[in-house]
């Protein structure tokens, strides 16, 4: 195994590890592959690699980063401030129209937005809330009035406002929320009203201190008829920071994290907005009280107001891996020089990094990062287009509909874990706030839950792909099933996000994958993991065949009762479109080393999720008990092979000691083990060291004799 | 599937589940089992159920509790004066001698000990450094005039100190750390001194402000010899708050949780003690300098040392576990009541706790929960009897090191685990600082690598297995092994800690588990559990077994490459002890519902670890595909049939609101979700309701045709 604990570690001053790292060769053998750092980088840094770029000069400067140990007020009051600097810097306006000072840059703005979660999270979700999500609201929901009346002040940050959806009984489930917004055509005003305790408004950023006004989902009713849940703009404070007649409210208080944002509670009473207020893309009320919409369906409709919303979910993927990397960056580059217990030598220590648990640690986990960050950008790439509108047909929202149901829950649940790994992997120094890892943890938790919880993503992504397994094979005779062909090639198939199928042939590999080459082939990987994805929801299919002849409660206990699978489905499903992404990375990567690098970790994330689910494969007769067990066997090999490259791996995000900020990898540790072996050698050296007891008692022994 | 919703829910005031809460029979199933709460709480409070009941009057009083949003200086003074109380209280005096003012009573002091968890993690641990590890230091490595000089001022706290064992350079490997305590026969001193940055004492309570005094762990030299690390008492601050001279340090400032505790570094520079300042219980030295020890072999005589300070290990096993419940009960009552999404119902909406995926998410993890109760309460008579010497033999010591290097690391990753999935199943809820789960689990990340890292104690556990195996069977033929007897009685083998064994015929028993009734079988558990242990020590033992003829490198990499599956080993024979100590605890229940309902908790506990390595059982044959499925399908419907009585395992465990401190907890959820439906329900009595768009439209269809 090479010891990488002398390499240079990550530059400390630059802002682009591209600048001043060539390619670096394994010492020892100068055979073997390596990663061309620079080339790696940029590929990791995506199709805004710029935008990134620039981004971490800002996220560099330490007046925008996380100061640890202020009081919630200071924390509130700092990240609000650092809100002014992005507003004056335009940082957060790429996705406002140009004739209003923004870019109309989707993707771009996106990436740049993303990046702050190295800064601060705070900083990160709470300029979310402001650009992201109310002001996206007036921009998305709204129309040309509001955009003109509005948005100056919203990009400004004149008017910090909270995005009034969530209600403490109402999460997940919108469509049942319990504010009201009912038409009054002799006053032509809205009366928003907050019918009961359980209504109130929760979690809302802006909500407890800063906010001067709302964007309000209510129940809009007129002449009779609730039209469902629209969204309102509401002020809700005037410039003496009171709370307007008819409005009230409580601060949320600590939290588990993110507490640089004032999240809280809003509730109205009976409080009375123009009719105009009301945000009327999709749907309008007349003078006279009379509801129209572009889109008659009200289900549909609801929907499309949401999904214009989707943005949160790309840019929470995007954070939590970028989260992930910074964490591994830490504790990989920590593990590479921290060293305890001599195993191999009498007085040399090991290196943490080379105990193979270790790796079996955080190795896996780096996989994982590597297939979410590519799979991010074409997540990025795909939420561009649709916004951009260069390509947004039913089909492309879908996609990104699902990308965003399917890859937030999997990334933010990855993030948790691996900062937590990453945090027991440095031991006691990794529980000091000074380090980064528990203050990124905390700051994450709410992830998981927020914006969409990931539980009930997944179910929605699993509810599609029952829907596309009907459609697929609704009417087909088990002929017809066999004969559908596997979609080999790069085509839609590959880059939509729908459920994948294989040919029957292609089903029965389980007797093809005899030998440990073929667990490296990207087309076995390809087919264990869309085989167990098209297998497990053409079972539950099966089992939900008979649900539309039962009675609603009988039908939803038979769902219920098949719920925790479907969820396990779309995990899955997500996994495959990771691994997907990992693939074409890997076809684009022109540098062999760096491809021979980047082919193993895609053989460790691809095999790795075969490992996970290996029960699956044997209980369908997908791999026979001898070739299960070379699964660990070749994924215990993959590892010790990329334990060399792991620096490299983690260099390649990019990040300077601006953005770690950790002491413990920043080459501290080095120094501090160099000395103490230093000190030993010299002692040895001088004649004078302390002889061991055990070794008194051998030579005594001996003399016995 | 019976609705709990209505169900009362923990008592508000009394302190004892047990007062106002008789046994609770199943609405609509007179037949059905059920829990008897007094018992069942009198249960799961153990062999010291008194203790524990006093104790959590006092976890009850306010001002010993954590308020959030403390600054750390503030915690800190907190927890400080919270110290005071116990220390004035003897609260925590009970396991010190008598004739100082203690009782004597090794198991009950740390029963009182971590039921201080609920209060606040850090006043215990704070406590524990204070008592249980400076303190007991002096108690245990130390003698008589140590005691009688220190010990009285250490229990009032009038000396608060630290236990300065962990250095930056070592934590895991203590027999490696570099500060010296070298013998000056001159002036009959010792000389304490920090050679270079590694050797700095790290991560020490009381250290940064508190701490007068210090137990210092260092290597005793003496003659030229190094005899090994050595405990020594060293004042390190005068009256005046200032460090002594020649030492000095730092704040370790923010932690990750636990900031209630003053986390600091200390150094020393040739700070001279007297002689007798040597905690000379194990070993000591004469003023010629010469060393004697009654424990000849220095290797033994350190672990000797060391495991006079097992108590530590001990204590977090109970306070982890005692999180887990707290957790659980926040989260399972809230999911009682919580409400969203309709399903089999057009107008009410389902109760979380009543969907599938979140029973998997929270009862598994409660089946573990009690299972490590149940553990945790054996583990601390085991404790107790080697600690009051009632049964110290060697076999009663080397049980206890085990349990607690292999239970230990099990409840403290479930309580991180349990804490985690709690705060997501209570939603945005659950991240509100006020509903502790985020605390709880920021305090308790650290119990995870401290007192032990994890990853190496099953290791530990791992080579105790390894040295089992090789004592059974190093000289034994094939003919021998075969005879081997499983010990299915309650005999010592399964009373103490080292490797099970299996008789042949029972090994063989894939093709005897053929019926999920069998799965439900004690017996068929047990052996599926044991088996795995077994067979995963025996493989590695087998391919270990040439390691001995190897150089030191090379069998050092050998072991290395089998260092993962060891420690998954390890883990599987920790979740077997606690499998055979829930099944002890079910076979002593009396009452015949507690006992159904229990035992059908003790099957998830046990069936969900064989699901959890299912591909394990398949691989190596023991079980079928098709009986592998029916793992799964059982566990479903054992999930299903302890839906009901979720409520009355939590409650069982016996904590009042003032334990629990969580809002969303208290039945305000279930106030919130009456008043919202009773609104409705009036709403839709009165008539004005407005109609649903839908409606409309559906009418407005029929009309036209």
């Amino acid at each position: 195994m090479v010891d990488t604990a002398q390499r240079p570690t990550t530059p400390t001053t630059s802002t682009d590890a591209s600048v001043d790292t060539g390619p670096i060769k394994i010492a020892g053998d100068p055979s073997a592959p390596a990663v061309d750092l620079p080339t790696l980088n940029r590929q990791l840094l995506g199709t805004w690699a710029d935008v990134r770029l620039a981004a971490r000069e800002l996220t560099a400067r330490p007046e925008m980063q996380r100061i640890e140990g202020l009081s919630m007020d200071e924390h509130r009051s700092r990240v609000f401030g650092q809100l002014k600097v992005l507003a004056d810097l335009g940082h957060v306006h790429r996705a406002y129209p140009k004739h209003l000072g923004g870019q109309d840059d989707q993707g771009g703005n996106i990436a740049a937005f993303e990046e702050l979660v190295t800064a601060d999270p705070s900083l990160q979700i709470k300029g979310g809330v402001q650009w992201g999500l109310f002001g996206a609201a007036v921009l998305h929901l709204g129309t040309k009035p509001h955009h003109d009346a509005w948005l100056p002040d919203i990009m400004s940050l004149k008017i910090p406002g909270a995005f009034a959806m969530t209600e403490i009984g109402h999460g997940s489930d919108v469509a049942s929320i319990g504010t009201t917004a009912t038409f009054d055509s002799e006053t032509d005003e809205f009366a928003i009203h907050t019918p009961f305790r359980a209504a109130w408004k929760d979690y809302l950023g802006n909500a407890a201190k800063d906010g001067v006004a709302a964007v309000v989902f209510a129940q809009l009713i007129t002449r009779g008829v609730n039209h469902g849940v629209h969204a309102f703009y509401v002020p809700i404070r005037g410039e003496d920071g009171a709370f307007l007649p008819g409005v009230g409210g409580e601060d949320d208080g600590l939290k588990g994290g993110l507490n640089g944002i004032d999240n809280g509670r809003l509730h109205f009473t009976n409080v009375r907005i123009p009719r105009t207020s009301l945000l009327n893309r999709y749907g309008n009320v007349d003078a006279d009280g009379t509801y129209t919409s572009s889109i008659d369906s009200p289900g549909r409709r609801f929907f499309t107001m949401l999904g214009t919303l989707v943005q949160g979910r790309v840019s929470l993927d995007g954070a939590a891996t970028q989260a992930s990397a910074l964490a591994l960056t830490i504790a990989i580059t920590y593990g590479g020089q921290r060293r305890q217990f001599t195993a191999g030598s009498e007085t040399d220590e090991e290196v943490v990094l080379d105990y193979q648990r270790h790796q079996r640690r955080l190795l896996p986990r780096l996989a994982t990062t590597y297939a979410q960050t590519f799979a991010h950008d074409e997540f990025l790439v795909t939420f561009d287009k649709v916004f951009s509108g260069k390509a947004d047909t039913d089909d492309d929202r879908q996609d990104l509909e699902t990308l965003a149901a399917v890859l937030k829950p999997l990334s933010t649940w990855h993030a948790l874990d691996t900062l937590q790994e990453a945090r027991e992997a440095c031991g006691g120094a990794g529980f000091m706030a000074a380090n980064r890892l528990v203050g990124l943890r905390a700051d994450l938790d709410v992830y998981a839950t927020f914006e969409g919880d990931n539980n009930v993503l997944l179910q929605l992504v699993a509810k599609r792909l029952l829907t596309d397994y009907s459609k697929k094979f609704a009417s087909a005779d088990v002929g017809a099933l066999a004969r559908y062909v596997v979609q080999q090639a790069a085509d839609r198939a590959y880059h939509g996000t729908g459920l994948r199928t294989l040919a029957q042939a292609a089903r029965d590999f389980g007797s093809t994958a005899r030998s440990v080459g073929q667990l490296r082939d990207t087309n076995v990987q390809r087919q264990l993991l869309t085989d167990r994805v098209e297998t497990m929801i053409a079972d539950v299919a099966g089992k939900l065949r008979s649900a539309n002849k039962l009675p609603r409660k009988q039908a939803a206990d038979l769902f219920n009762s098949h719920q925790n699978e479907l969820i396990e489905a779309a995990r899955a499903h997500g996994q495959l479109l990771q691994w997907e992404a990992f693939t074409r990375a890997v076809e684009t990567t022109d540098d062999a080393g760096t491809r021979q690098v980047l082919t193993w970790l895609r053989d460790l994330f691809g095999l790795g999720l075969v490992e996970k689910n290996l029960a699956w494969y044997l209980i369908h007769g997908r791999l026979s008990a001898q070739r299960a067990q070379s699964v660990t066997a070749y994924i215990d090999r993959l590892i010790a092979r990329l334990r060399p490259h792991a620096q490299d791996l983690v260099d390649a995000f990019g990040y300077t000691q601006e953005h770690l900020r950790a002491p413990i990898a920043s080459g501290i540790e080095l120094e501090r083990q160099n000395e103490a072996r230093e000190y030993y050698r010299k002692l040895r050296d001088s004649g004078t060291a302390p002889v061991q007891e055990k070794a008194v008692k051998a030579v005594k022994a001996v003399k016995a004799k």
